[in-house]
């Protein structure tokens, strides 16, 4: 089979690799239908990060075709059509039964983790609970359908993570930080949760224009105290919730600036403040929380019925789709931002 | 009249001083009938501190008489029996109508703070809303329903804030560490939100004793690995929420250390734990939020009517009661542990 590696810092490659096979009772064999790049895989594409050259590719998200299971699975069979999550919630501990299977107490850290996505096929591990079945096959839905549950399998759960933790409420004011494919899905979040005004701090006009598409009322280009001010005079006061989709210093400082105290904070971004310390935020009074997101939980629960129903779509963070041949073109125009995100077709 | 003095770490004496008059259309002279001393208080008292030598007492918790308002007051009158907080909100800011009174956007820090309350007279500052009235005259109550009533200034409230901020529901496992004032009322607001087990952290008995009189239903005496091996011996697993009542390193550890991933912290002493970034909890999608306490807002909707209902007796932290001339020994028994919150008797 086929599948992307990690070459060196700027190269992805493609070569031929032996197909995965079967290596516990709980495994599932996946034939890949789309995969995609995000964001993470970038650190070690543009930065070089700690990334061994001629690795696995980092790819964790996909959409597939069950092709075989393990002895010990239950819920899912060959031939069925799934959404192949970044996680992988047991969906029976103390996290996964209070809705947060993305850090599942029984499979911490790299083990709930997925890599090696943009293949051919895939194993995926601790298989029983954590897919998503999608009713039908692939040939049933069409592209634009195909890209949104495609954004299932993490950008949406985890835009709506970061709304979730930070428990946008109707009628709450929510300002989203970052115009990513995270940050878009945060839009979508805080406005199927009821928020009554969504403003996104973006400086790109395309990302801007998707924003209010999806149900943000306003963006604010300016950023720092500059930025502050502009969402304080738009929402005339604080807001109530900061979604914080980067993990930046600066966007943290961003969503700590535009909360009234008492407000809440929702952070799905790797966190990169490591100069402030937790009790920092007492004299604001601030609430916050960020991790993980809950796709298995979110899919079930909400997301997979809001796209099949048409009402949110979150697949036109989607702007350019690549073969999987093509998958360095596919890298490289996400690090220049010539794309949002890019979805890879591996089979039809 | 009898004001207390910080004369130096160590010894508080009391002296003759001017009776505080109106300087403000929205100040409020009180007659005080009980004040208090509070954790707080201590640390200049045991430790020193940075605290001018021979300065104003820090007190800021009271039961007090309106004496006198001034020309923009419209909520109270004087010969008003009410519970003097330790904050001063609005009312009406967006920190304010969302509930967090104690860090008003229009009053912030020191602004927002009392001092001075451990004296006969007092001048309460932005007072048109902050106040909260009782029915009646101090006369009217039992001693036992006095000392509840002034809990309501702050340790009751501030036990509370702990419980909402971590989103303490009915059916939660809720550990609460500190076995203090705060402590103490914060089991009891965990069983008022229906916590279906309540966890405290105490190697004191008599500390223990009152915490299962308030609805705790275990203590756990052990801490540090221990500690948190024990908890989750007795909870069968994570708690949902953990209620942090003291401030320090090992407190919050502890917290988080008890903790389901996915739980929830509330913190409500002031922090002390700055070697740990505020992204730190993102491997455990950890929800922490803490500040000032509500008073106004919580004794308001819940608390004062709990109180004169009979269904919370918080008062019970008042182990000892002083006269206002005996106010050193007051802090002196505190800070020996001698008495877990030392009420002073300022007049009939």
């Amino acid at each position: 089979m086929k599948t992307a590696i990690f070459e060196k810092a700027g190269l992805m490659t493609v070569e031929e690799a032996d197909k995965p096979t079967l290596q516990a009772d709980d495994d599932v064999i996946i034939k890949v239908v789309r995969a995609c790049v995000c964001g993470s895989d970038l650190w070690s594409y543009s930065h070089g990060d700690d990334k061994a050259a001629h690795s696995d590719n980092s790819g964790h998200e996909a959409l597939g075709i069950i092709e075989e299971v393990g002895s010990a699975i239950t819920t899912v069979k060959p031939g069925d059509f799934v959404i192949v999550p970044f996680t992988h919630g047991c969906g029976e501990c103390d996290a996964c039964r209070s809705g947060f299977d993305g850090t599942c107490d029984n499979h911490q850290g790299f083990t709930n983790w997925s890599s090696g996505f943009q293949a051919e096929y895939i194993r995926f591990h601790y298989a029983n609970w954590a897919l998503i079945k999608i009713p039908g096959q692939p040939s049933d839905y069409s592209e634009g359908m195909i890209k949104s549950l495609l954004t299932l399998a993490d950008v949406m759960p985890t835009g709506y993570h970061a709304a979730r933790v930070a428990d946008v409420k109707r009628g709450d004011k929510v300002v989203v930080i970052g115009d990513g494919a995270v940050g878009q899905c945060a839009v979508i979040a805080a406005k199927m949760l009821g928020a009554s005004q969504i403003v996104l701090m973006s400086r790109h006009e395309d990302r801007q224009q998707m924003a209010l598409e999806s149900g943000a009322t306003a963006v604010v280009a300016e950023r720092g105290e500059e930025g502050i001010a502009k969402v304080r005079e738009i929402l005339g006061g604080g807001a109530d919730a900061a979604l914080e989709c980067v993990g930046s210093e600066g966007a943290i400082e961003q969503a700590l600036g535009v909360l009234h105290n008492g407000g809440r904070i929702g952070f799905v971004g790797l966190p990169h403040y490591n100069s402030r310390p937790l009790g920092s935020t007492f004299a604001q009074n601030i609430i916050i929380g960020g991790g993980s997101a809950s796709v298995t939980t979110y899919d079930k629960q909400i997301l997979l019925k809001a796209v099949l129903d048409g009402n949110i779509n979150p697949g036109r963070v989607f702007t350019d789709t690549y073969q999987l041949a093509d998958v360095n073109q596919a890298y490289q125009d996400m690090a220049d931002r010539k794309t949002i995100k890019s979805m890879l077709v591996v089979a039809e």
